[in-house]
């Protein structure tokens, strides 16, 4: 019988493991958060991630569990893992993805990179970070924040006073008792690394690649990162292998990276899943991430992580298109650009939202970073 | 709202639609013939397509109906296309993957080079063509046929004696009333030749591959076509062209060619869906068969068709394990052979059937077939 994955949350990222779970005849069943969604085409559940019974009634015909998002409550994970579930990224690794504040603390531990920063239980404590980093940092919820949501840069204690409020005010939000704040990095760009690890603790690395954010959201993403040397792809490589093993995280890790002028790599962010940093790979490397993802989950040996050609650039579809259909805009992006692939989410347009992404993969960089801005901007 | 494709039939080419449809933002819809077949997962229907109210049914909820195989009997098309609806390929095209005998007499229109051939009612005439060509033919059923079924080398009459009886003894299969018999071709090698065409006619074409065959099945393809002229690539692509437009095919096209002894390129089989000849794209090329044949039927803009290197190599799984799942091998081939890319059907294990294949994409020919046929053992 084939081996059953399923994905808790039905978003793009549970869809597009769709694809690799049929080729390779996994049989991939999705808890999807509400009807419609992107992964609707394998939710065998719909219901809500938080509740214990629920996610128990969906798991009891899987063999393996892993996640479109980190959201999934401790507790209920904890449960699972009780029960003998295999739960991928487990409890213990997850943790460091849902908690800005403990991820710090544990990459201090290991010696990893980073900006400086503290955990600021009031204005004071933050005001004090503000006279020690020049004036300016950037302060965080610790938890629940993605896609620049959460994040915010400040040049005084007020600048954070609603969230030191709404920290008083609720401690049962499991929003923890203290922000973060971390010195405001000046970088000359930002980078991700991603690796894939077996719970067996193979390992395998993915060209470290640059992102491009615009308004806190990635936009664009050119792999491998144009201009790096050998020591940076090292560097990076060894990184996201550090944090891999220290943390025991199963499945794809991606992590965020920003490049300062003075030549460092600090890490910025992790995310425990397939990420957009990697949606290149589908088309760009001999392994995609949702394969791998998938592989690795289940623990089976990983796949050549290697880039198929030179260059790939992947350009998010942001919005979706203003007037008619997604569809309606087909004609004109696949006639102009043949060499295109489209990938779309299922998701209705909205300003901002991320609905797809163009991949083009070839020899030269400057064409495949133009033909994919082109291609997506037919969605616009 | 998405496009939707209703696909008639649930077999493993229904299979590998899926994955390009939900990357592409296509409702893929599957009629299939019983529960639990490879293209399970999109299964919105199950009956029989040969009942025009089962496939009546099935597509007033598509935009367009396309096919996993050519056996739609030509009496339920014709109803759809004047009911109004989308079929691709029409039955005016599908008749000559659907019957040899009248895909004959067109090529023989058209001027294509092909295998001498007849069609014979009885023993007698059968003798007539074995006196004119040495004694030895090929007969073959008009149609029905596939992986080498319906295909009989002879060098008497009497070899086909019982393809005569079964004639004579029931004219109402539908197998009409004589048999095909074409010259016994010496060949060196066998090629195929795929290309789409969209209803409005654009036509892409691929790399000519080299296919080989045992036992009357495809075995193993190599991509493009190894040691292969220029001209010889022109001239494949030519009549692939050439018999898409004159036969008005919508989709992909494979057209399957022997390269004679003396330099000549004859048309042995066509198939009007995706072919096996073309599941090296999956991996191989920038838009695979299966996605380039959703984009035709649904009369999108087709894809680039080139290589994404130089060689790909394309193994069959035939059979699968004699003892144990075939996921049980996956841990043996992934570890050994990490740029191998397995497709699975969800096929049962038996005797020479097609139950998965292996890609591997690269740089050296001798690498790629080495590899591919590798990893496709640790499944036999």
């Amino acid at each position: 019988m084939a081996l059953r994955v399923g994905v808790i949350g039905g978003g793009q990222l549970a869809r597009m493991m769709i694809a690799p779970a049929v080729e390779l005849g996994l049989d991939i069943r999705v808890l999807a958060e509400t009807e419609g969604m992107s992964a609707q085409l394998a939710a065998t559940a719909v219901g809500d991630y938080r509740d214990l019974d629920t996610v128990r009634a969906f798991v009891k015909d899987v063999d393996v569990v892993t996640f479109d998002h980190e959201h999934v409550p401790q507790d209920v994970l904890h449960a699972l893992v009780a029960e003998g579930v295999a739960v991928h990224p487990g409890p213990d690794a997850l943790q460091y993805a849902q908690d800005k504040l403990v991820m710090r603390a544990r990459l201090a531990e290991l010696g990893v990179p980073q900006p400086d920063w503290a955990a600021v239980r009031n204005a004071a404590e933050l005001q004090t970070f503000l006279d020690d980093h020049g004036g300016r940092a950037v302060v965080k919820t610790p938890r629940g924040g993605y896609d620049g949501k959460g994040v915010r840069v400040v040049r005084a204690a007020e600048d954070a006073a609603d969230w030191f409020d709404a920290l008083a005010a609720d401690e049962t939000t499991g929003a923890g008792d203290a922000l973060l704040v971390e010195e405001l990095v000046s970088f000359t760009r930002e980078l991700a690394q991603q690796v894939a690890r077996r719970p067996s603790g193979q390992v395998v690395a993915y060209p470290v690649v640059e992102t491009v954010q615009r308004d806190g959201v990635c936009a664009e993403v050119f792999a491998p990162a144009p201009g790096t040397s050998e020591r940076l792809v090292q560097v990076a490589e060894g990184i996201g292998r550090q944090i891999a093993d220290g943390l025991g995280v199963t499945g794809m890790l991606a992590v965020e990276l920003f490049e300062t002028d003075d030549e460092r790599i600090l890490v910025n962010e992790l995310a425990m899943r397939p990420h957009n940093s990697g949606h290149w790979s589908q088309d760009g490397a001999v392994t995609g991430q949702f394969e791998q993802h998938l592989r690795a989950v289940a623990d089976l040996p990983l796949g050549d992580a290697s880039p198929r050609a030179a260059w790939a650039a992947m350009v998010n579809i942001l919005g979706g298109p203003a007037e008619g259909a997604f569809e309606d805009r087909f004609d004109a992006a696949m006639s102009e650009h043949p060499s295109a692939k489209i990938h779309t989410y299922g998701k209705a347009a909205r300003p901002g939202r991320k609905v797809g992404h163009v991949n083009v993969v070839g020899d030269d960089l400057d064409d495949v970073v133009y033909t994919a801005r082109a291609a997506a901007a037919h969605f616009a």
